[in-house]
């Protein structure tokens, strides 16, 4: 231990006095997981204020060969962002907005800037960064792009990546790669910006990030529809898909999703109260005024006419708008209360969705019947989130006993349709085994490469992703 | 050359008599570059017809240290597609459209099918695969993949990689990476398939891909504007951005490119005969009728209330519309007439495009005075293709001893404007020189230490990128 302790006074030497904490209280904000799935532990929570500072950090640590797991807003859902034994790295004071140009609609950050701030500087420019998630107001930029965050807005703006234009990235060995460019091209060599992002910080830290900029969006329009089948849904996707430019999410959720969230949110009302099927949250959105409502009235209606939607209401204010996208946002903490649950975040090929629904719902009620299904997410990208919740009136210990079996029942469908275990949550802790499982060789032979090539001490997130 | 004849004959083995080419005539489609500026040589020209056969040549040659240069359509422009004595192996012969999924908005193909051929697949069934170039008569998917392609669309659809879904490669040590999933969200590890886009064969042989659609555009409206400036092109840009979500193009020349575009391909007559400043060319599309064309009357109209245009003109029917494209298409090779010059193929942040250009024509000119300058291209990407050409009235040797002094003025302002040297073309050969000037050491060695994990003995395409 004597290296150990030899490499924190390091630490507390460069950083200073408000440069990392072993207050307690503290502490737990960081080592606590948000649904406490995971509890961590570290000897040390450093709290950089820059990149110098990181890169420093990363080099102490790399000469003793001890570990790092860095950390964001500490919103991860896979448990890869808690250290167990490493020395944590918070980037969350490193939260200076460094450059926003309207003219190039780019804006560049420190890692620890938080999502909602990011959303806020746009608007100030009158401009959109368009990645939309629950954990908006907490996850920050560094574990976006280190998760490759999806959300909401994906069918339209894409993923994190896709709104990634530069990095700075402090590698294994402390080596500072400066790439924080506001270049919509450039091929010059391997795109090593996409290395990085969503390599769950194995390969390196992400200290911060040159991110696109979109216009910004004058008219939207939020609707909820009632549709019988996930089939129905799916050809409405495809029909307003064909019709419109504005399409900018299209959200799907089960009945068991809406009745759990409108119980569990005492603001919340269902919105069709007798509807026993599935609801979809359509929204449009359009630069400029263009007559959107109007448009997505003939385009509901014509739905309606082809009995593709058995009743639709169109948000008439932006506060019924918000109340429709709480409903949606109140399904992943609500369905907590439904006691042990098997939860998965799949993706399978779009056409393949209703597939997916029917026999995924008839692979898990074979290995315990009256288990509940719980299905959400985004439809337009073939992303479900998909939930087996115990009986109503069975007990946790024999959900328990069957949740192997669950796991691997919903898997093989998904495995089944060619489609992926995690589509956008990541592999962190929770996922590792899948992915030595679900993976081909050969593309876990060139992951353990590159891994091997950039961090050969494997002193990065060991415990993230890859096994050590 | 025991072992080099020993590996050719197992070459002849594997692939038959219809699977390799020793005709001279036939050879010289593939070593030939077509505007002439190399000219290779291989001692074997392999004509594979399925990703097995790929496979099995890299095995072959791998084990006897052999190296390979990949091929696609023959249409790079640096130079990376030309062999000099490695083993050329085309993909041309590997043309099936495998799958294609109108609900996933998805296709796979082979990498030799041709792009043209892509976009009327996709067409076939109302989509549109919106990828488009002045080669994509030629070009094939493979090498759209290897170079990361850009194009006229990138703006509003992005560069190949944002079109690419899956990837099937072929390793350097012959194993296959099979990855060709119609996935629009996969958070399962390292994102390989943008390591292979746009590393130009260095790190192994792309066979096949699954690529993205788009709905198809029912409306097209395209628009030639003449403005006095750069910066009132930008500043009509960002107008049109904020005022509608058809821009899919806004491509400006400047008048030295209109005119020897005019003078050089006959059917063409100039749209503004007496105007001697910039033209941009806007392009608008939607989904379905949403009153384009009155929309873009309206707003080039306000356009030219704020003096922004100065002349436009709206094409009126589809043939008027290829017209002005053509006009722009016809640049590239209309310029070689100039005589001797230097091409660039740069970007800078949109907002630094105007003061790229004022800056790198005073350093040109400083150089050589009376130098012509011919600028084009993606405005709207911060990517212009600029060429000095000699003097209208000056010898071409005069210009061949100013050529280095030429190209170092032109960069040295890239580089202060933080832009990139290459902006769609890729390294290849032409650009390795200054790969190693203008890239950061640290991006350098992550680049080498990818190569030498993944291709220890440096046979995939040894001459392109990085050096041996």
């Amino acid at each position: 231990m004597g290296a150990v302790s030899d490499v924190l006074s390091q630490l507390e030497t460069l950083l200073g006095a408000s440069g990392f904490t072993t207050d307690p209280v503290v502490s737990e904000s960081y080592l606590a997981e948000w649904r406490g799935r995971y509890r961590g532990e570290t000897p040390f929570i450093a709290l950089p204020t820059n990149s110098r500072e990181v890169a420093e950090i990363v080099r102490i640590c790399a000469r003793a060969g001890i570990a790092i797991t860095p950390q964001g807003g500490n919103t991860g859902l896979v448990g890869g962002q808690i250290p167990q034994g490493e020395v944590l790295v918070s980037l969350r004071r490193m939260k200076r907005i460094l450059d926003i140009d309207p003219l190039t609609d780019s804006m560049t950050v420190e890692a620890g800037v938080v999502l909602a701030n990011v959303q806020a500087a746009a608007a100030n420019i009158d401009r959109l960064f368009p990645m939309s998630l629950g954990s908006e107001g907490s996850a920050t930029v560094g574990g976006l792009i280190s998760t490759n965050a999806g959300g909401v807005h994906v069918m339209r703006y894409g993923m994190m990546r896709d709104l990634v234009m530069g990095l700075e990235v402090v590698l294994p060995n402390g080596q500072v790669l400066s790439a924080l460019q506001p270049l919509r091209k450039d091929n010059t060599g391997y795109d090593l910006k996409h290395l990085f992002v969503g390599a769950e910080g194995t390969l390196g830290i992400v200290t911060a990030a040159t991110l696109k900029l979109c216009p910004r969006s004058r008219e939207h329009v939020v609707a909820l529809a009632a549709v019988n089948s996930a089939d129905d849904a799916l050809s409405i996707l495809q029909m307003l898909r064909s019709a419109t430019d504005s399409l900018t999410a299209f959200e799907i959720m089960n009945a068991a999703c809406v009745q759990v969230a409108v119980e569990q949110t005492p603001v919340l009302r269902h919105p069709f109260p007798c509807w026993k099927s599935w609801v979809v949250l359509i929204e449009f959105q359009a630069v400029r005024d263009v007559g959107l409502m109007e448009t997505v009235e003939h385009l509901l209606a014509d739905a309606m006419e082809a009995a593709l939607i058995a009743d639709v209401i169109i948000a008439n204010s932006e506060r019924q708008s918000r109340e429709f996208w709480h409903l949606r946002e109140s399904i992943s903490g609500a369905q907590r209360a439904l006691g042990a649950q098997s939860n998965h975040d799949i993706s399978v090929p779009v056409s393949a969705v209703p597939e997916f629904l029917r026999s995924a719902a008839i692979a898990a009620h074979g290995v315990l019947s009256d288990v509940r299904i719980l299905a959400f997410g985004h439809a337009g990208d073939g992303n479900v989130h998909y939930t087996v919740a115990m009986p109503a009136t069975g007990s946790a210990s024999e959900f328990e006993n069957a949740r192997a079996a669950i796991a691997e029942a919903v898997y093989s469908v998904v495995m089944k349709l060619g489609g992926s275990f995690s589509a956008e949550h990541g592999i962190g802790v929770a996922r590792r085994d899948d992915l030595y499982r679900f993976k081909s060789s050969v593309a876990l032979e060139l992951m353990k490469a590159i891994k091997t090539s950039l961090d050969p001490q494997g002193i990065m997130n060991p415990r993230a992703m890859l096994r050590r």
